[in-house]
């Protein structure tokens, strides 16, 4: 699956393919803290964002789409040198490469954009996956906010701040 | 000045005199990541922003507005539980206890607003008068994002992530 899949910027009218991908993951309130039932269109509002935002699919040789980022500022203007992004990857396909796939065209992005840097700001620690993922490529936890996450399984559970310079 | 302002709830009317307030510290480059070009109009739609975000004025005993601080949840749905919020104060009454009722007030409109903790994202380490300031309120730093801020003075500085529970 990681070497065959394409990665290519999301078009408005891949949000129905994506919807179900990204309703899995934000209905299980265990990764993100948009809100569980957050709907169709009100995903589509914050995944699809304006520029500087901008947002990545990953699309299997059948057209199905089974991962997507989205790539912005972490800041206002005079932090926007550094760039946030989040990760969504079809959870039965967890563990094939898709996730790291995305992370490093990711990472390539960001540089071509300009920025100097990436962050993350709630990287769940229960989520051992991604931290594991992240740090393979190269971010550290550069702070840990106590309790800051309402984990649909684990209650109330720390969030990591990770870093890297690009 | 401290033992005689009053902090109450922002109107709409406050903008015009609050802007010039506001505008002294963005413009400066200083401490906020906001564009020091932002105008009136973008910065009332930040500052003044709907629910759940709420703003309060300080005013002085002769109708002037003397500070100001917005409060609203730090993260989506799931991580609501924390606060976020951001002081300013008339960059020339400083030192003279204004922040210091502000944060106070703040915290206290928190708890009411049911909140259980409160987190900054962004307290610029060369602003050692806000640094002081949240430690003597019981907040702790719980992460630096290095060089996150580009400070009009000094260049790409740290940041701080300051946090206490409610």
């Amino acid at each position: 699956m990681g070497g065959e899949i394409v990665v290519r910027p999301a078009a408005d009218e891949d949000w129905a393919g994506l919807w179900p991908l990204w309703h899995a993951v934000v209905a299980a309130g265990e990764t993100y803290p948009y809100d569980p039932e957050t709907t169709s269109e009100a995903g589509r509002a914050m995944w699809f964002a304006p520029p500087p935002a901008y947002t990545w699919v990953a699309v299997a040789p059948n057209g199905g789409i089974v991962g997507t980022y989205q790539l912005k500022p972490n800041q206002l203007k005079l932090g926007d040198h550094v760039a946030n992004a989040g990760f969504m990857v079809d959870p039965e396909l967890r563990g094939q490469g898709v996730g790291r796939r995305l992370g490093e065209h990711c990472l390539n992005a960001a540089r071509e954009l300009g920025y100097r840097a990436m962050q993350f700001n709630a990287v769940v620690t229960t989520n051992t996956a991604s931290l594991q993922l992240w740090r393979s490529l190269g971010f550290i936890i550069v702070g840990t906010v106590p309790r800051g996450f309402r984990h649909a399984v684990h209650g109330e559970v720390d969030m990591h701040i990770m870093h890297r310079f690009l």
